[in-house]
């Protein structure tokens, strides 16, 4: 898989893929993620990505030229199969959304900044906008590192241990139980004693329970009887 | 403001706050961001913070000692409102909670990594969960670099223009409209023409109601009659 990123501020991507499991799974050769600084495209002497908005108001706004540039470069090096918008308004990431797209093969992540795009970059270039969650950041570059933090610990091979991801919130559209370790007891708060008899079993049935009971409680449009 | 987070991958932290808004918002004195590295508080040789699950299963769980201590520390130096966890079984991020939490002064956040933190970290030193989404990552950094990123910019004076913040979307339930910039005719994709009328009026109409018709087909759930 190969994630290129297109952002005005590219050192705010720096160390999110510099370290821990995205930098591992890349050193692994599973994944490349290539930022781009989108002012590499810009034809201005100043390297200006945003302009003042038509019809007046606050905020700055991206420009379509460096963008339709820098987009076209990439596609003119190999095909992609989504060129994709970070935006307050667009579809929802969920765990279902990041299984889908870790069996993609080369994405483009767009990162908004300022007050966004002009539209019609989301309408000429766009084939897929997502939000992260509905609230607004000061750009896309946390919202496409979360978005390729999602993806990226789903390709297979990634995790070392692949149950791992698989006891994950989400992926049975559980959430997770809750998780013990040592000491067995800490300040007089004990762990429960079920995780202690060793009875695989009886473990088993008590997380399920215990996850259902959280799913419950806490994300019900999650559980199906 | 004063934010406090801890992390056993601290790295992982260091070019979201350096650059851009939210260091902007450290340089006018704003907020200050202090990041904290669990290891230090371990009292194990090779600065350990994790063990294996009671009860077997895969994935490492971050022990209840450092993270104790590291609280403890913090707590003796000053109050804090709240103490956060990033967890994707948490309340979700909405707008409305980033603006209730921009009214604070001091916060910590706790971010986990492996299979999460011991559950009696989270009964016994935890006030408040919050989830980005419902998806799963890596490790809480990005997601506590997301739950600050959306606060900071809410703090008074961080923003540069404060309407830039009020026309955001979510901050009226509403999603933002569609924005543009130049050049009005871009391989034959115009503008609207009301966005070049001067017509301030007619351009607030317009706006009014693309945000509307955006939320409705969007964000149904957000539109209130």
């Amino acid at each position: 898989m190969r994630i290129d990123i297109i952002s005005c501020v590219p050192r705010l991507l720096e160390s999110p893929f510099s370290h821990s499991i995205l930098q591992r799974a890349q050193d692994k050769g599973l994944v490349e993620v290539v930022v781009h600084d989108l002012r590499d495209f810009s034809t201005s002497k100043s390297r200006q990505v945003d302009d003042y908005a038509f019809g007046g108001g606050a905020g700055m706004v991206m420009t379509i030229e460096p963008i339709d540039a820098c987009v076209s470069h990439l596609k003119s090096q190999r095909a992609y199969e989504e060129v994709i918008y970070m935006t307050p308004d667009g579809e929802r990431l969920d765990q279902s959304v990041s299984n889908e797209l870790s069996l993609k093969g080369n994405l483009i992540i767009l990162c908004g900044h300022y007050k966004g795009v002009d539209e019609r970059v989301r309408e000429s270039l766009i084939t897929r906008e997502i939000s992260v969650g509905d609230y607004v950041l000061s750009g896309g570059e946390l919202a496409a590192a979360v978005l390729a933090d999602s993806v990226i610990r789903l390709v297979p091979g990634v995790l070392s241990d692949e149950t791992s991801a698989l006891t994950d919130s989400f992926q049975d559209d559980l959430l997770a139980p809750p998780v013990y370790t040592r000491p067995a007891n800490y300040k007089g708060m004990e762990v429960p004693e079920v995780l202690l008899s060793g009875h695989q079993k009886k473990i088993e049935d008590w997380r399920y329970d215990q996850a259902v009971e959280r799913t419950k409680a806490r994300r019900p449009n999650l559980w199906k009887e």
